[in-house]
């Protein structure tokens, strides 16, 4: 076994402590990856908190890390010692269902195995995530980070930036398409951004108007007020897709009455149960889906992207000693937009 | 005014009674439209039950009827006497909004003015169906029945086959894709056809193996049985489009775990209000919705279609006078596949 020092919940209590943790002795097609940086994304409060269904004593959280190749397995043809690298929710899967085949791993019909909580299809264990200072990954699911993009704000983009993007190529978002951003958090911001590179005109939707201008500093072309009747009034039917972020519970009809003909309403917040009238679909023929993160095929795709248009996350970098401070103001809304830790300190004794 | 014959609902009953009814004289863009044949759609069933919020007293039901023009008013210019017109579920619209604007008239922002219980836009009177031996009907919302077409079997085009060719269309239905037809009305048979005629394979589903060789009869390439936990297993991830005409109470997650990555389930039933968990969508970004009848870009492209392949329902013909009879059939499921009402013997004394 190796050994490194990762942050691990005890309790659903967000108070992590600083643990030595196992990684596996690379297999063939493993790297082992010193983890730089790591986002803290909203599901890992969720995970904390008990609230995916995975046992809390003993996680690790953190699946939307970069980081730096410290050695490769004995099969391993794409990536070398040095290489900068990308990990994000996935690391393994079946591999031979129809969505591993077409690069969609995140829907793997047996399960994908995800980066923290989830069972290795080899030996068993948990997986252990990146608020830690190692990880070991299979090479298929680890991505070269492209030349140009900050390793640090460019974390985000293996969760929330895939997150967005996907559900984007699957409602064909390109120059002139109307694409409105729920929710201006981790995910939305990155959203805007994306939309915006898409060549799309792009609007945030907000409860208040408090962030009209950072929502034009992202590039959007204006703020929606949802809580307006008469701006609710104005919009509808306007948006061909709403990818909707919200992490709370919230009424859908308000939102479904801003979609054109056969616009989408993507959900990706907390997937949970919903009801509504299927006459709010009804009318324009409007279409629900949900999604979350993505597969390796649109992952791959967005890193290009996303390098071409120098897109990465606005964050707050703090040191991975202060994990605490970052899920306790995330859970208060307090971020713009993205925190992510800094494992370094993780090299020098505990304080 | 002008006076016809029609059948009347006086309660929820379905004993109709037989009455004179009177129409507005024929503006200058109206027709006056001899009825021959109307179909007996279920949501004609749902109207004199009282279950979609109008009013039962009164109501003369019937939205797709295929007839005889017999006047024409002076601005007329598509339409002359003895030409053979179909007319469907709408019968006029605000023409100026978004949906009018894209020929999407069933969901005009303003509300479509139905083709009975509607409000009149002109002089507020409540419309009355094609249960009746003459409409008058604004020429914009009548159609050339072309030639080829039977009129009898060609009436239950204007409702049932609207309905399963509009989502079809708007999902990209042709060659290759793997369409799924969820229960075998006169919605379902019709969509059997028009998707084997779009080039798609068909199957339907159904809770009982019954209609197998009915299903293949209409084209469908075969039938899986929706409680039979192994041909469940097997149909996973199957179809890019699920058309769910199912008119009850019914579970979605099954119908939702049989379709394909970015697949459709397209509920075109009664609508009602659903409650489902968003993680049936998540895996493998499926999409929820709902549409209902059409507007007159997609009638008439339907109604093109439909001559060139030669598809119309499979029906019983009965004499107006028999639409209890028709009614109660229909409410015990009891029809292959499209009651349709031969208006004739309105022009005789009632028996």
């Amino acid at each position: 076994m190796r050994t490194t020092t990762g942050w691990q919940s005890t309790s659903t209590s967000i108070a992590l402590e600083r643990v030595p943790i196992e990684r596996r002795e690379l297999r063939e097609d493993d790297l082992a990856v010193r983890v730089d940086f790591c986002g803290v994304c909203h599901s890992d409060l969720h995970a904390i908190h008990g609230l995916l269904g995975k046992p809390t004593d003993g996680l690790v959280p953190g699946h939307e890390f970069t980081g730096t190749v410290t050695a490769v397995g004995a099969a391993v043809t794409s990536f070398a010692v040095g290489d900068a690298v990308a990990v994000g929710t996935v690391v393994d899967s079946c591999g031979v269902c129809a969505m591993c085949r077409v690069g969609q791993e995140n829907f793997c019909l047996e399960g994908p195995i995800t980066t923290y909580g989830g069972t290795d299809r080899v030996d068993g264990t948990v997986t252990k995530g990146g608020y830690s200072r190692e990880y070991v990954v299979r090479e298929r699911f680890a991505y070269h980070l492209p030349d140009g993009l900050d390793p640090a704000a460019a974390a985000p983009l293996m969760c929330a930036g895939i997150t967005m993007w996907e559900p984007m190529r699957a409602a064909g978002i390109g120059p002139g398409s109307k694409v409105a951003v729920a929710g201006l958090g981790g995910l939305g911001h990155l959203g805007v951004k994306l939309a915006v590179a898409l060549g799309a005109e792009v609007t945030v939707l907000s409860r208040t108007p408090d962030k009209a201008d950072d929502a034009r500093a992202l590039g959007a072309a204006g703020l929606l007020v949802t809580t307006d009747e008469a701006q609710l009034a104005q919009g509808r039917g306007r948006f061909d897709l709403i990818l909707d972020t919200i992490p709370g519970p919230h009424e859908l009809p308000p939102l479904l009455s801003l979609l054109a003909l056969d616009g989408t309403l993507s959900v990706v917040g907390f997937p949970r149960e919903v009801t509504l009238q299927l006459m709010n679909l009804t009318a324009g023929r409007k279409k629900l889906t949900s999604s979350g993160t993505g597969g390796t095929r649109g992952t791959a795709e967005m890193l290009a992207f996303a390098a071409e248009h120098g897109i990465v996350a606005d964050i707050e970098l703090l040191p991975s000693a202060r994990v605490e401070e970052a899920l306790t103001r995330l859970g208060e809304g307090d971020v713009r937009y993205r925190f992510v830790l800094d494992l370094a300190d993780l090299d020098q004794p505990a304080a």
